[in-house]
């Protein structure tokens, strides 16, 4: 992993566990093992660092999507396969991340617009991605705003998941969303 | 209003408005107009003022539900008036103080099992409120994954709305899910 990245994986790590309030420049360097300089060389700002870091987490969350559904059927199964891939992708450490730095954007007007930017861009790719896998057609408004549903149901058993142990209501909606999915091409 | 209720107000208002960092119990009792040793007389420690603060606020928002539910059409367009009235009770100021809170118990060990347990219990009160109000079978397993699918969504569209305008959106959203609903009993 070259710097840049290692930072970047430091960053979403130190958010996701302790916050926005703790999350320093200098701690993310700390972690990442280099100077506070090096930090500074690759981002201006505390803020464009932290949304760079989640934009980055979001990136690899699109990326390990492809790379996952390279293993699942073609046929029956392949829908349960995708929501189920979603739904486990917003949870843990990368929710946490991107929870926190969406809390802290709400109380930053110099975060917010960035990080509103970044999310409906990051939002948008990872809509298509996840209707190219469905091998739905993603401008019927239909099948949109019932995709965009599961998402926001998605955000929402990832803060479900966030205080509490939610593991086996989460399978039976993961299931019911994967017959609503189906229903759609029926 | 009472003193106890004016505190859980102002306590409720106070966590949504500056997060849990700055959320102090002295800060709730200017904002309430009494002593900080009255907010001690009602509550014994921070920890407790705030859990009970959203558990307030979530009783508010199952009363309100059932205020509003007078209103509502019997027949055609009943559901969507019900599942409107979820996505927005999902916005704004109280949305915020849950989330807050929320965010607090995943870093606060000593609050996490409080709200997790408060959330549960107020979760299923929500729950069977909007059963009744949707005439709907709430013990069936369809209906059941169907409607904690949908108030998932309206947690994730909360999140959604928290950081940016999302209005347009959100509407087509909860369309869908009153036609999504209506399936159920058709």
């Amino acid at each position: 992993m070259n710097t840049r990245n290692r930072i970047l994986d430091a960053a979403a790590q130190l958010l996701a566990e302790e916050g926005w309030s703790a999350a320093s420049v200098s701690e993310v360097a700390k972690r990442a093992g280099v100077t506070r300089g090096a930090v500074q060389h690759h981002f201006t700002d505390r803020e464009g660092l932290f949304t760079v870091a989640i934009e980055y987490v979001l990136e690899n969350r699109v990326a390990e999507f492809h790379d996952q559904a390279k293993g699942f059927p073609a046929g029956p199964g392949r829908t349960l396969a995708v929501v189920r891939t979603v739904v486990e992708q917003h949870q843990g450490a990368s929710f946490a991340a991107t929870l926190q730095l969406c809390v802290a954007a709400h109380g930053e007007p110099a975060l917010r617009p960035r990080v509103a930017a970044m999310e409906a861009e990051m939002g948008a790719k990872y809509y298509w991605a996840l209707i190219e896998l469905l091998r739905l057609d993603g401008s019927d408004p239909k099948v949109r705003t019932t995709v965009q549903a599961f998402l926001d149901s998605a955000r929402g058993l990832g803060l479900a998941g966030f205080i509490g142990d939610d593991s086996r209501r989460r399978e039976r909606v993961t299931r019911r969303w994967a017959e609503m999915i189906d229903e759609l091409s029926a």
